[in-house]
C-alpha cells in the first residue's frame, strides 16, 4: 500500500465532503445508526468484547517511542473502575518525536496527507462499536449516543477538518512561470509557494466528547502539516486511544513516522497539560474543557504568540413566543434538556418565556401553564423506561453531582426536582434527571452563570423584546453555543436572529422534530462561532485552517 | 448609480482577480508606467498641478464629520513644507461613527462590497498622478516610484485584498435546504449562514509606504463587512487621504455611510494611536511601522483579544556563490540596494560571500573581486545623472541620516562611504547614497540588528554553508522579509531553499533582469510570510482576510 494508492482509493470520498462543505447540503460518510445491518451483524457484540477485553490490562495499540512509566484512572459513571493502563511518555520526548516526525509530513502535498487521513479513519470506524463502548464507560453517555458522537459523527468532523484543510491549501497554485510583459520581451520568474505548518499542534481533550471534540482540531492539525500531540483528559482516554492507535498504524504502513501524531497520556496526579501548552516547539492549541484552564490556555498563548482554538462554556438560551403545536416543540425542548443530561456545551439552560404566557395556534396559553406543560413532557421521557435512561445516560463528573445540589440549595421555586435514574444491569451508575428551577428576570447573577449538567431555569420576562435583550446580552457576556427560539411572528424572528447574530451567537427556530438544538451536523453546522465569549474556534470554518499554515515563497529567474 | 450596476460592471475585474489569486499568474489591473499615452498626455500635469493645489490649504475631499480642529505637518524629503492641514477627529467620535456606519456595510453580500471598492479604486485612479507626487513630497521616493508604489501596485495590493476577500466568503453557501433523510421520510432545515465583521479595523500607516502598506488591510477589513479607521504617519497624509476621499464619495452616490472609512489624521504633539488600539470596538489591527510599537501593537492585541496584522522590521540576507554573468547579477543587486536609498523593508542588508571567492562561468573570482565590482556597480547606478537620482529618491527620515552616521562611526572597513546625491531643481533635498561597510562573520551583533536605511553590510563566511546557516538564523531571530541568493549549483540552492523555508523568509535566486528581489507583484507574490519575526501579516494569504469575519448560523425548521 503506498500513498498514491491512498489517493485513489479515497478521492472520491474527499471529493464529497469537499462539496458538502461547500453545499453544506446533508452528508454523512459513516452511517449514524448502530445498526447491524449497516456495519455487520457480530459488530456490536464484537465491540462490546473488545472494549471487555481492555478492561484491566495495558493498552499496547500505540507505536510510539519513549515511554517512561504506565498511568491510568478511567472509572466508568455506570458503574466501575476500567483498569486500562497506558504508556507515559514524558514531554520532551513526545516533543523530540514530534518534530522529528514533521519533517517528512510536511513535505507531503495536501491531498496526500488527507488521504493518509482518510485511510486511518476508515481503518478505525471498524472498530465504531468498541470506541462506542469506551466513550459510554468514560463519559457515561448511553450507548447509542456514545457510539454516535464518538463514531460517525465525530469522524465526521474529522473528515470535515481534512476536506477544508485541502480547500484552503489548493485555493493558491503551488507552481507558476510568472512572465511579466516587458514592452516587447518579457522576464520570467518560476516561483514556488510552499505551505510550512506552525508547528507541533498541542489538542487538549475534555471528558464528556473525548473524540468529537478532538477530531476536529487533531484533524486540521495533521491536514495542514503539522505534528500532533493529542493530550485526553485522564479521565477518557480510550476512545481517541484507539484512533490515534489506527492513524499511527496507517502512518508506519506507507513508511511515514508514526510520531505523526502522539498520544500523552498523564494523570490527575502529574499532569502534562501545562508543560506542554508552554513548550516553544508547540505553536498551535486546540482545547475543550473549562473556562478556568480556558483562560490559562488563552493567557499562555497569547504571551508566547501560539494560535489558540478554544472551546469552554456558554449559557444557552431558549426563548418561547408562539408556536402552532405547543406539545410538539415542548417535546423537542424536553428531550434537548435530558439528553445526556445536560451535560452537553449546546444544551440550553435558560428558557425565557413572557409573563402573558404564549400565543399557541393562535390562543394565549398562560405562561404557568405553558411550564406545567414542559415538566409533563420532560417527565414522560425520564419516565420512559425504554428510551429514557439511554437518552439520559449517566453523570461523567461527580462535581456535576454537586451543582445539582448546589443549584437545589439556591431557594429557587422547584418546578421539576432532579432525582437518580434507573440503569438496570447498572447498579452503580451516576444519575441524574433534570432539575428545573424558576428563576425571576432579575436574578441573573445566578442564571448567567454556566450549570454544567442537568440544571434549566425557566425566567419569565415583560416581554419578548426583554427576552431577546437578556438572551443577547448574555451571549455577549458569558458566551453561547446555540439559541433556540420558538416564535410563529415574522416580525420577532428577525428581532431575535438579528439580536443574537449581532452578539455572535448561533440560532435556531421552531425545531419540534427529530433535529435538536444542542446537535450540530458535520459539514453542515458550524459548531461555536468564535465570536463570543464561548470560544475562539468554530468547527471548521477556514479561519481553523488557514491559522495554522503559513505560505513561503521561492522564487527563481527562469533561464531565457 | 446603484450597487447593482456596479456589481455588474466590475464583475470582469473580480473574476480576473480572483482567475489571478488562484494561479499567481501575472497580472496587473492597472498599467505601471506613469505614461502620457495610458493616462492621457495631460494627466502628469494635472496631477502635479492639484497635488501643487492642495499645498498651503485644507484637505476638503473627506466626507466625515465630528471634526474639531486642524492638524498637518507634512514635510517633503525634497525640501519644502506642504502645509496641508486636515480635520482632526476625536477618537470616541471616529468609534461612533464607524460603528454605526457598519451596520449596513455589513448586511451587503461580499460582491456587493467588492464592487463598491472596486469602484472606488477606479474613480481613485484617476488621480494616480496626484497621488503620485504626494507620495513622492511625503515619502521622499522619487516619482516613478511614487506613481507605481502608491498608484498601480498599491491598487492592485487592494484589489488583491477584495478578491481573496470574495473567495474566503463565498467558500461555504450562504443558505440551505438541509434534508436529512430519516428512514421514509427526511427532516429538512432551512440554514442561513450569515457573514459577520469582527468589529472595527484600525489600520496604521507608515511613512514610507502610506499607500502600499495600507490598502491590504484596509480593503481586507472593508471587504469583509468591517468599518475602517485609516490612522496614518502624521508625515504621510496626503496620498492615503486622497484614496479615502474617493471611497467616501462613491460610499455616499450609492446611498451607504460614508463613514464605513474614516481617515484619523493626528499630530507628533497629539497622537491618536494608543487611544484607537486600546479602544474596544476595535477588533482588528493592522500595522506597519517599526517593531518598537509594533511589539505595542502585539502586546495590546494579545492582552485584549483583538486580531493583529503586523509588518515591521527583517534583516535581509543576499548570499553570493557563483553566476554565469557576475556583472548581470551585480548590477541586479546593486539595483536593489540602491532603489529608494535602501528604505524598503524587502530591502538586502547583509551581503555573504565565502572567502574563497565566487565562481563565475565555472572560473573562481576573489572575493575582493566580487566586492570592488559590486561597488563599480553602486557607483555606476549612482553617478548616472539621468536615471540615479530619481532610483535614490530621499531620505523620509532625518534619523536615518543619523543612523548612516551612526554605522559610518562603526570604524568598519568602508568599501563604499555615503554621500549627498544632487536632485536638480530640489536644493534642500535629503539624501544618502549607500553605504556599504564590511564587517566579519562573527560581529554578527552589529549586522543582525536592522540598519534601515542605504546602509549594507559585506560579510565573508567560512563556506557558503555557513553564510546559508547565518542567514537562517537570523531570519529565524530577526526576521526577514526578502533573502536573494546567487548560485549555479543545484545543490546549493536547494540546500539554501530548505533553510530558509525552515525559517519561514522568503527565497529568490538569481536575479539578473527587470526582477528585484524588493519588489512583491500583487497576485503572484505574497509579501511578508507570517512565518518568522518581520511580522504577522502577509499580503495577501488566507488568513489575512479570514481572520475579519466569523460565521454565524441561523437555522429554522421548514414547514412540512
Amino acid at each position: 500500500m503506498t500513498i498514491h494508492d491512498l489517493v485513489e482509493q479515497h478521492s472520491a470520498t474527499l471529493q464529497d465532503a469537499i462539496r458538502a462543505n461547500s453545499t453544506r447540503e446533508f452528508f454523512a460518510h459513516w452511517p449514524e445508526p448502530p445498526s447491524g445491518k449497516i456495519y455487520g451483524e457480530t459488530a456490536n457484540a464484537d465491540g462490546e468484547a473488545a472494549f471487555k477485553k481492555q478492561l484491566n490490562t495495558s493498552f499496547e495499540g500505540l507505536l510510539q517511542r519513549g515511554a517512561t512509566a504506565q498511568v491510568g484512572e478511567e472509572e466508568s459513571p455506570w458503574g466501575f473502575s476500567l483498569g486500562v493502563t497506558y504508556r507515559f511518555t514524558p514531554v520532551q520526548t513526545l516533543i523530540e518525536q514530534a518534530t522529528n516526525a514533521q519533517r517528512s509530513w510536511q513535505e507531503l502535498t495536501a491531498r496526500e496527507r488527507a488521504a493518509v487521513l482518510i485511510e486511518a479513519l476508515e481503518r478505525a470506524s471498524k472498530r465504531f462499536f468498541e470506541i462506542g463502548y469506551a466513550t459510554m464507560h468514560t463519559t457515561g453517555q448511553g450507548f447509542v449516543m456514545a457510539f454516535q458522537s464518538s463514531g460517525p459523527h465525530g469522524f465526521d468532523r474529522a473528515l470535515e477538518s481534512v476536506a477544508l484543510g485541502v480547500t484552503a491549501q489548493e485555493t493558491f497554485a503551488s507552481n507558476v512561470q510568472w512572465s511579466k510583459p516587458m514592452g516587447k520581451s518579457a522576464v520570467t520568474i518560476s516561483k514556488h509557494y510552499r505551505m510550512i505548518p506552525k508547528g507541533v499542534n498541542l489538542v487538549i481533550g475534555c471528558t464528556t466528547f473525548p473524540v468529537w471534540n478532538t477530531t476536529p482540531g487533531m484533524f486540521a492539525g495533521l491536514v495542514t502539516g503539522n505534528s500532533v500531540i493529542v493530550k485526553p483528559h485522564p479521565k477518557a482516554v480510550l476512545p481517541i486511544a484507539i484512533v490515534v492507535a489506527e492513524l499511527q498504524h496507517v502512518l508506519q504502513t506507507v513508511g511515514l513516522d508514526p510520531h505523526v501524531v502522539q498520544l500523552a497520556v498523564d494523570s490527575s496526579q502529574k499532569p502534562l497539560t501545562t508543560e506542554l501548552l508552554e513548550h516553544p516547539a508547540v505553536r498551535i492549541v486546540d482545547y475543550t474543557g473549562g473556562p478556568t484552564f480556558g483562560a490559562v490556555v488563552q493567557s499562555v498563548a497569547q504571551q508566547t504568540g501560539k494560535i489558540a482554538f478554544t472551546e469552554t462554556a456558554g449559557v444557552n438560551c431558549v426563548i418561547l413566543d408562539s408556536a402552532d403545536n405547543l406539545d410538539a416543540i415542548l417535546d423537542n425542548l424536553a428531550f434537548s434538556l435530558c439528553l445526556y443530561s445536560g451535560q452537553m456545551c449546546t444544551a440550553p439552560q435558560n428558557i425565557f418565556i413572557p409573563k402573558q404566557g404564549m400565543m399557541v395556534g393562535g390562543s394565549p396559553v398562560a405562561a404557568a401553564e405553558v411550564k406545567a406543560r414542559l415538566i409533563e413532557r420532560i417527565d414522560a421521557l425520564v419516565n420512559n423506561e425504554k428510551a429514557g435512561p439511554g437518552l439520559l445516560g449517566t453523570i461523567q463528573n461527580p462535581a456535576t453531582l454537586s451543582r445539582v445540589d448546589e443549584a437545589r440549595a439556591l431557594g429557587l421555586p422547584q418546578l421539576r426536582d432532579s432525582g437518580s435514574v434507573v440503569h438496570a444491569g447498572f447498579d452503580g451508575a451516576r444519575s441524574a434527571s433534570p432539575l428545573v428551577l424558576e428563576a425571576t428576570s432579575n436574578q441573573s447573577d445566578i442564571y448567567e452563570r454556566e450549570w454544567f449538567g442537568p440544571i434549566a431555569f425557566v425566567i419569565e420576562t415583560e416581554t419578548f423584546v426583554d427576552a431577546v435583550d437578556r438572551a443577547a446580552r448574555s451571549a455577549r457576556m458569558h458566551g453561547a453555543l446555540s439559541t433556540l427560539v420558538y416564535t410563529t411572528n415574522d416580525g420577532n424572528a428577525t428581532l431575535a436572529e438579528e439580536a443574537m447574530v449581532a452578539a455572535g451567537a448561533p440560532i435556531a427556530f421552531n425545531f419540534d422534530s427529530f433535529v435538536w438544538v444542542n446537535q450540530s451536523a458535520a459539514f453542515s453546522d458550524f459548531h461555536g462561532t468564535g465570536a463570543n465569549p464561548a470560544g475562539t474556534a468554530s468547527f471548521a470554518d477556514l479561519q481553523f485552517l488557514t491559522s495554522r499554515f503559513n505560505v513561503v515563497g521561492v522564487r527563481k529567474q527562469a533561464v531565457a
